[in-house]
């Protein structure tokens, strides 16, 4: 994140700086929220009770590292999809396909704790924020970064819509990631190689 | 849904042939399953006693409707969402801004619906069936459709990938509309156009 000024800080780090955020219950506490979402609990049934009691810590453990539920949530979900690759500066793209390729060993859990968000963005306006602060946007200006650039250097067309255009990328990735949404793009081991040739070269003939 | 022979049949209708569709029972039970959905209830959570209780009518009319509770959910989301815009057989690119926009009025319940299918996609295989048979599949195959006559007009390249390019055209729309993923399109009235043509043109310069 330290290549990108725009890039909002990681949200959820604030309150704990200066705490030992090594601490085994710490990470514990984070560790079981991710699998009580993982299992299927929802965001709005996750308790403080049910959470404390996975991690083997009690409610006051928690209460003196968070203010709330949604702090918490917030910290394990960045904690849970980690930093957003960085851009290499090569090639736009080159960059665009390592964005949309999961780098780095995966975190398994992710695939099941991001739909239990989806039915929560209706549900409330604290969720809303915590899933955009913590996962969506700080991947979005990351990509919105390598498309500015291609701009700046006249890989892309001067009136590329870099909004539109970032959706475009991370969407079909997202949703099959995420629900398998189209089942018909199951084979494909090279999808984010086609999806970004796809949005570069356009379809017309 | 006539003029395409691939599509698949309107699922959940099969089962109730004959019956008196219209009958005031039948559609007070799917509205109370869409009505209960929209308030938040999960499926996991949907009970035939909060659907009969919220419907006025005793259990038994609904077990003598459906044979159980994934048959009247199917149905519930195909009436939610209603059959696929049709295209018009002009130029691609109108019809495919025909098929991203929505067509008719809305029900206001599906963008709080179908959220609450995600979770559900990865608890349970027929969950997944039936958000794919009902809502997904047959939305994408129109898509197919009108990709497939371009590349045959020469409208489109020869190589289009129809499975990528459909998936490019239909997640961003989806995700902003079911979910809000990027605020930054809040204000785009024309997103389905802007969708279509970065894709039909490219954004390479």
């Amino acid at each position: 994140m330290t290549e990108l000024a725009e890039t909002p800080a990681q949200p959820g780090a604030a309150r704990t700086q200066g705490r030992p955020r090594s601490s085994r219950a710490h990470e514990a506490i984070l560790e079981a929220v991710l699998d009580l979402l993982a299992d299927g609990v929802s965001v709005e049934a996750l308790s403080m009770e049910a959470i404390a009691a996975r991690a083997g810590v009690g409610k006051a453990t928690i209460y003196r590292r968070w203010a709330g539920k949604d702090e918490l949530l917030l910290e394990a979900l960045v904690k849970l999809k980690g930093p957003p690759p960085q851009p290499l500066g090569d090639s736009v793209r080159a960059d665009l396909v390592r964005l949309l390729t999961v780098v780095g060993p995966k975190d398994e859990r992710a695939v099941r704790v991001m739909p239990c968000l989806f039915p929560e963005v209706h549900r409330s306006s604290e969720a809303y924020r915590i899933w955009q602060e913590g996962m969506a946007e700080p991947r979005r200006e990351v990509m919105r970064e390598v498309l500015r650039r291609g701009i700046a250097t006249g890989e892309l067309r001067p009136d590329t819509d870099v909004e539109v255009t970032t959706s475009l990328l991370i969407s079909p990735m997202l949703l099959h990631r995420m629900v398998r949404w189209n089942p018909a793009l199951d084979g494909y081991e090279d999808l984010a190689e086609r999806v970004v040739d796809t949005v570069l070269r356009g379809v017309t003939a």
